[in-house]
């Protein structure tokens, strides 16, 4: 769950304890209250690598992200954030789920956002938990991604 | 220049004060002398941002990225970092910079190593001169470039 990140001329729905499938259920809903939107961001997926079960996680991405291409949004993947308060056994799979993710993105043109290196280690961007973001750590996602969305407008 | 940066299995060249055209002209000869090589990671541009001439250096990385392209290698381009002693103006040539190179990578499916968020404000990361990385901003920028290597070469 992601609190605090705004971003010009953008909306955000914060799904507490949501997990991919979750997210995938929603978007018709999403879609229907934002006619005019031109694109998806999704931030998902710290929640199901408790479950361990990556082939699973992955079937359950691919699918939500064509879910989304299917409605012709432009579809942005804002990549996994290693908390720090995961164990290595955890830190491996996301890295795992990452690594997985910047393949498919990049295979479907799908524009990712890499926060790993921007989170990695730094556990003053998390709250006392460990696992939710604060404000600063908000704030830096949310430049990640208004940088994202730059990049993807920029003229050639 | 970035120095202290090893990766398994790889070679650095470090070439100090290096532009995008100098990199270019370089890759004949890092070919010839790694014919079994998969893979060219290109890490430049900061020392390109002083001159103030963004048309010229898009122009340059589109020849630098097409050059190693036509070499049969994979190509990876490392994005830019914000370096902690930029002015505003060199942040911002920075910025569009890194927004540019996202696009034209993605359209041309060459992968993109996000460094921005991983080094933006941290001046911990950055030597005295707060331009050049000291060992703990280049173990991060290894960190990404490891990463992005291992993301690229994931079965599907």
């Amino acid at each position: 769950m992601v609190r605090h990140v705004t971003l010009p001329r953008s909306e955000t729905w914060c799904l507490p304890g949501a997990r991919v499938e979750d997210v995938q259920t929603r978007v018709p809903e999403v879609v229907e209250q934002h006619p005019t939107a031109s694109a998806i961001v999704v931030h998902v997926g710290s929640n199901d690598i408790r479950l361990q079960q990556s082939e699973k996680l992955k079937s359950d991405f691919t699918s939500l992200i064509q879910t989304i291409l299917a409605t012709g949004k432009k579809c942005i993947v804002s990549g996994p954030i290693p908390s720090a308060c995961f164990s290595d056994m955890q830190f491996s799979r996301i890295r795992q789920l990452h690594a997985w993710l910047v393949g498919y993105c990049s295979r479907e043109r799908v524009p990712f956002v890499d926060n790993f290196g921007s989170f990695w280690r730094r556990r003053s961007l998390f709250a006392r938990d460990g696992r939710h973001l604060n404000r600063a750590g908000a704030s830096l996602l949310a430049s990640n991604l208004e940088l994202a969305l730059e990049a993807h407008h920029t003229p050639r």
